[in-house]
């Protein structure tokens, strides 16, 4: 039986990013980077107005310019101005070569002999003029490996030109679910049935964790039908979750049959509540984690070891957990570390009711899991503990 | 021109939920639920055993008791217990009429007559029996109008053997993409010429927000393109999103088109930077934005405006802002608002360089806009400003 702490680390050692692979950046929010990416342009790539208004020599500005021509923006001419003269220029448009300010049009009286600058002393040399390379020059890096890529990003990567960038693969997940008293959601129930809902809350979760590519299978509580199903997931998946079968019962042959299918034991049982029959194994690169049967227990495995092991495969950093003040004394039984289902809100946490495995109703009002130290029994209101959101 | 205040009342009263939609509750995580969900069974649905073990009556727990039969998880019989006689359970298995409470099976002792328990005082009426509606009763409330729902949540309802709950439906958003300077990332730029990225960091913003139903259009700048990308765009949609083309010069036609289209302008000009010649608008029930056209200005208006009128579509609530300490004094220029791109951490927040509006480099640090009061010029190092996480 392992600590929650060992088998924290036991996962830790065995999980490893699976490779780089290419992303269009369209679809690239919520990937990791997995080399740095560097700019293959200066932006901006040319000299740039950032007004509407007149392109000038600063030592012209106190005469009365012509206007020699207009740039609008998506001009791809390059105009010379011409000296004692004026362009007109648009915001995100070209400066004319030659220029070396930009006046805003508010600023200038329009005759016929051509533009006035109306207190010409404003007008100083690069005023309103972007410089190429103002924000990023072609050749630096403009994000680094090991960035988690959001919506902005996909902004920024996009004003680069880029179309692809290299992000760690997400990894495929198998689930294998187990349990004969378990009736699909929409059909009735006979007495000694419950509804299964593993697979779809953690088809959810995998989901909000980025990881589309999910299959499942379902086996029946006998040894082969397990090692089939085990067998079948195994070929196509780089983590396998099974739910229910793992502790150590007449029906429970989710251990056998993960080692008679080439599974190595890392860990069985873990000093936790809920969770305690937790299973982890490898086979090659591929991770096999036996989950408790019960919704709540593999709803907490998931958050304390699955989601940590998808982060490190997909190069991300597990968060670490936010420390919380007990809003209330709590008191446990038993050397175990338990998780609890806590309502978090500004700095403080409160322990819900409904709190054993079988129970979900509480997830009404969760929004965190609460952990509560194995070596720890009596918790004294305003104790610090620490709180794993949602 | 608006203050910030008063532009984002004037969008939130004028953005509310398109109403409820029947969804599978395998993919309702990120929806609101637009009516409360009762239960229709109670959970458990039949006295349920926690423990492998052995069922009986209390009164009974001195002797020896001869097995009488064994109820697996998903046996479907209803068994009655026979007097001084004990039934096999497992974990979620039913426990049979006229027990009334289990004895794990690591506290019996097996012999030839029967089962015998060590320390007989310690099994009381219910040990190790979930009673039936223990987590939630038939009929009763298992979640609120309301209530946001996340992946935990889709098993608590799939427990409930629910397939479909009724949710806020989610808006149809299309973006119009104008500034004939604009080229496509993968294409060779000339002279001029810059990437296109609002349409990218839109799309993939929008996704995060739950949203997939994103059509595009382009339109050059003239009026009569602009009208008709407008034109095109509200046949099929709830959120018309522009970007460019809203300042007053003479190549931006948005706001005019808009109006030629029978878009009624609510407000035009917001006393901000970036994002000053914002514009809303709506036509019937659909809501239009025009965007500036510099990226950061678009994430920025997006962020501050758009986003929450999206959240109000979907029937979620906007965060209030988080506010944070200045790492260090800031002065601003004029009275608007100034949201700049911040690194927050840790309750303190630092403002990054790059901040001009054409400037998306520092969204390789930024993880926040920091919001700076119109009314307010110097900014002391410590002082709280609300920041906007991204």
């Amino acid at each position: 039986m392992k600590t929650v702490q060992e088998a924290r680390q036991i996962v830790g050692e065995h999980a490893s990013p699976l490779g780089g692979i290419l992303q269009p950046v369209a679809t690239a929010a919520g990937y990791v980077l997995s080399a740095p990416v560097y700019s293959p342009v200066s932006v901006p790539g040319f000299p740039q107005s950032s007004m509407d208004g007149y392109a000038l020599r600063v030592q012209d500005r106190g005469l009365v310019l012509p206007v020699q021509d207009e740039l609008p923006a998506g001009s791809t001419r390059q105009v010379q101005l011409i000296a004692q003269q004026a362009i007109r220029v648009f915001t995100g448009g070209p400066v004319p070569e030659g220029a070396d300010a930009i006046v805003q049009k508010e600023w200038v009286v329009i005759t016929n002999e051509g533009i006035r600058i109306q207190e010409p002393e404003r007008v100083v040399a690069g005023t309103h003029i972007r410089m190429p390379g103002a924000d990023i020059q072609a050749g630096d890096m403009a994000l680094a490996e090991g960035t988690l890529l959001q919506a902005y990003m996909v902004s920024y990567l996009s004003g680069l030109g880029l179309t692809h960038v290299e992000v760690y693969s997400r990894p495929k997940v198998s689930l294998v679910i187990t349990g004969n008293e378990l009736v699909q959601p929409g059909h009735p129930l006979q007495y000694g049935q419950v509804y299964e809902s593993n697979s779809y809350g953690l088809t959810a979760a995998l989901y909000q964790a980025g990881i589309e590519q999910v299959q499942q299978w379902r086996a029946e509580d006998t040894l082969a039908a397990t090692e089939q199903a085990i067998a079948a997931a195994l070929k196509q998946t780089d983590v396998l979750l099974l739910t229910g079968g793992v502790s150590v019962g007449e029906y429970d042959y989710v251990v056998q049959a993960c080692l008679n299918q080439g599974v190595e034991l890392l860990f069985h049982g873990v000093k936790q509540r809920p969770g305690k029959p937790l299973f982890f194994g490898k086979k090659g690169r591929q991770l096999v984690f036996g989950l408790p049967g019960n919704p709540a227990s593999v709803l907490s495995c998931y958050q304390q070891y699955v989601l940590p092991a998808l982060h490190q495969i997909t190069g991300r950093k597990t968060p670490t957990p936010q420390m919380a003040k007990l809003a209330h004394a709590y008191e446990k039984k038993g050397s175990l570390t338990v998780f609890l289902k806590g309502h978090y809100d500004a700095g403080v946490v409160t322990v819900l009711p409904a709190q054993a495995s079988f129970q979900l109703s509480a997830f009404a009002m969760a929004n965190c899991w609460i952990e509560l130290d194995e070596s720890v029994d009596c918790f004294a209101a305003l104790q610090l503990v620490p709180v794993h959101l949602f």
